[in-house]
């Protein structure tokens, strides 16, 4: 974003102090705090990867068990990072649209106190979901107070959380800390920064030590301010959850002239700014060689398309005239 | 059993070199060469989980995963021990049988190359699974050439190998080795001793390393000639195949006697020693006050009966009386 | 010991409840605490490595550091399996004779805070040392008020404790408990027992973790009476003490000789069970192989001799008369 | 530095494949390959600590050990990050001036072979060093072949590299790759940049296994040609080194000046770009306010001055009028 670029560059002058004491860290700290509530504590980090590491190692000991849906990021595009960094063991269960449920989650909910038996600790899930879908406050709420009846913790994976925000045209702490959730990993690559991600604690019980496990996460940024001024300038008059909401719009978009052309079915209900769709097998390859987008299940031929925040109308309108050529 | 006993109090006498350099360690690895063959690479450890983690770490780095069934001792009864200590993924498969196949296991092949993704490199099955089931040859055979095509390897965990030898009526080798199983965990507490396990690497490309894993893993013993002497005890005339064998044969007999009375219904197919059963919810607990068993699965109410070496035939009348009494 | 042996058979008939849930492991606990007091919590693991990584990880986290002896059997004997286990950072220092004090210690009380440096936690200390050298009541309750007023906690490394508590005399809770110590690995093996060490939390913040820590570090036994058993038959009237007391008497008697073989000189003060001798370097390889023993520094030429309780007086001397006869 | 904007910029229009398939990653690569030579493998990470830890792990397994240091900032700035990540031990030795030789290495190698003992796998020094001083190529050699003849590799910490090239006034490739490193830590954040690291790997077996290395490391950036970019402004026309002999000239003449300054004592030679000084104790905090540095020893009153880049010599001038104001 060209807003980014402009703070990057005006933080730039003069020196600051590094690893986290600057002003821009401060002020940055002090922006989420208006969204989420005095009392959030924030810490910065590099990359999704690193702030889920951070959420999670921060409550856990190894011999604990993460529970979440199978399509969950921390689950399968991580190489395994969660399981090596934490020594943890995911507990996954299959869902249809990405979203756990308490029924889901009952699944795992057995062995407390046996020794043999990873004890869960977490649940964690993500806002939007891998699937593009949406949790509502309500079954976020349902699943925070199911967790925390079981002396569990709630994290939320929240890389596309504007998205969901926009969705549901609520405020950001009212699908986070008011419904329960402990700790969220607040996305900043995903909302057109260059580096960095946050992660809130709500629940401050482990504060003390995170500065430690973040380090030892090699997530800690010398030139921290680098990372706060992104995060300030995508938070200051919600330019973040514009951004969102443009995106969302594109892919509603995009799903609904998809949808009319014969041999396109949308597999999923699009709340967010993700489409997923079953296309013929045959014309992926050429497809991606003119618009690269990901296959999303080999078996199913069914691929993902994502929109962001400067997709324009006319791309839409351009992909769209191409899947009609290729596939009529 | 008491041939362990004594053959433990003679080892007893005298002085011997420490940390496996002494005589009874020699040749209790000669024992498992006479069976398995020459240029088996072997190393005692305390325990099964131990085992397990030195066969599977001694071939893998933390990016690796383990494809093995959902029910594999090492995903639900190791307390997230192989996540721990190796930092690797495992990906599980339902199974109806506890048996994994080459179509099973070819759900989780894919990823290769990818750097999101947890490399999978080691199959690890169990002979006889934790349902008590038992591969045939050809089944293993089948899985260890789809695995070895693909670039993987194939670990068995054998702590009741025994029980499928009698099984299948075969030497010990043509199930493992033969078939190209890599590495395999020996069981020793379930053959009759008092402690200790077996790893036997019949790829020894990491054997160089293994002595360092295996300290690492808190798994050298420093008094070895009292793990090689039980094993020399237990392998010398077939000793624990001959327990293996008796304790199938106790299973069978408690099946075919337990089938017969009304609200029993055995689940799986007894191949080894142990029997799986649905019975009435209300009365495993009187059951478990008379004589102790494990619930395999609350839901189902379904419940294991394990016969061992020292089950005797009226042991299972007793416990098929008992049964009788209570259900009708 | 062939008390051991004995009671080892007589634990063997009959069968017990598996993973601790036996009368014997229950009464060992109850010998324990006769010993070291009640509320003392006990866990069985398999050997020293574990017992000193199953204590030191029930307290610490990643970025936690131990201060010990550079000479500590965890920071030179254990193949960095602290390291691997705890993640933790050994900060070791440089010793005369084996023994921290406060003044030593001192040397890595920094950094507290700075999120760069890992953060010492534990002080581990080893009674009787490396060296063979005691420390005093009065020496070790000047460290744990140290650390305890500093926010950091004290093991103890206890593999030899018994010759520890019969050089100087006292019951085996003056030195342990009563002086602050926090958890003791409790040496098993050392005292004349076939397998096994306990671990001993007089502090018990940590205890409802501990089941689990041991069984990811593979120190679960599941025929836990085995171990338990042998803990009763050698805490029973004081064996283990007596034991200890005469390997002490033992060790005495071989400085003592050796000291007047021109040739020889002993380089640590004898107050346990070991003799640290110079000799000349040519003679060590021929000594060996009549009489085994370690090298301790191949570069000053230094030697351990290790008497143990079957070391007898005729032993002794035929070793002193075989030095004679090599060095003079 | 401003270039290093102008090309972020430049570089954040237009959309580009991620995780490193982009056009900027490979150019900058290919820049790299200029420099230190063809079939340099370059892996682009997030922070220094990331570096070193993909730089060693991709070659060792938890039993290995690195030698290092005392001053090492593996050893003591990362908050036990090697320990955590790698399962490694770090074996120190003491230095005079944070510079590695064969004979202080030699103090750690024993042990080879010995299953007690992690094995010595690494050595890892770094240039310019934690104490300001150089390491000539000669010396660089020496180490590197002594390493390679006992089956070892050498890893460089190159965080501050360009300035121990621009004191050498060599081609970078003569103190690196041609002396024998097998792996180096090529610093960003030092030589201007907003954020990242390189790996450069001569010595290339690993290479396969780094990119997943890296993504467990939670090193992997998605917007990988915002890090790629960064170096090829850096590295082209050497704006790195000319800004390093620009710090390095800064910095002789601070240390020029101050050394004239009673109660000031330089401590070590200035080779680049730091320089260590004694000054009264009591001046530290009252300095510390007007303008910022570490106190590198606290107990010799010892601190660090550091130039960089964009110090002008009227900085430098301020700051010794400053000394001489307080201290005079």
């Amino acid at each position: 974003m060209p807003e980014v670029f402009k703070a990057l560059e005006e933080a730039s002058y003069g020196h600051q102090h590094s690893y986290g004491k600057d002003e821009y860290t401060a002020r940055a700290v002090e922006d989420f705090r208006k969204i989420f509530g005095e009392g959030t504590e924030v810490f910065f980090v590099y990359n999704g990867t690193g702030a889920n590491i951070v959420a999670l190692s921060a409550f856990m000991r190894p011999y604990h068990a993460v529970i979440c849906a199978e399509t969950a990021h921390i689950n399968v595009d991580e190489c395994g990072a969660i399981e090596k960094q934490s020594g943890c063991k995911l507990l996954t269960v299959p869902t249809f649209n990405g979203k756990l449920t308490v029924g889901l989650i009952e699944n795992h909910m057995h062995g407390f106190g046996d020794q043999h038996h990873a004890q869960p600790k977490m649940v964690s899930l993500t806002q939007c979901t891998e699937l593009g879908t949406v949790y509502t406050k309500e079954e976020l709420r349902e699943i925070c107070d199911y967790a925390h009846e079981h002396g569990m913790l709630v994290h939320m994976d929240g890389a596309r959380l504007g998205n969901a925000v926009a969705h549901l045209g609520c405020e950001p702490r009212e699908i986070t800390r008011d419904v329960g959730i402990d700790v969220l990993s607040f996305g900043g690559t995903k909302n057109g920064m260059m580096f960095g991600e946050a992660v809130l604690f709500f629940n401050t019980e482990p504060v003390k030590e995170v500065a430690f496990v973040r380090k030892q996460a090699m997530q800690l940024h010398s030139k921290s301010r680098f990372i706060a001024v992104q995060f300030s300038t995508v938070l200051k008059e919600d330019l973040w959850l514009r951004g969102a909401a443009h995106a969302n719009r594109m892919a509603q978009k995009l799903a609904t002239e998809a949808e009319n052309i014969p041999g396109v079915r949308v597999t999923q209900v699009v709340e967010a700014n993700e489409v997923f769709a079953i296309i013929p097998r045959e014309k992926i390859k050429v497809l991606q060689e003119k618009c690269f987008f990901y296959v999303w299940d080999e078996h199913a031929s069914e691929v993902r398309w994502v929109c962001s925040f400067d997709t324009t109308e006319s791309d839409v309108i351009e992909f769209v005239n191409l899947l009609r050529e290729e596939l009529c």
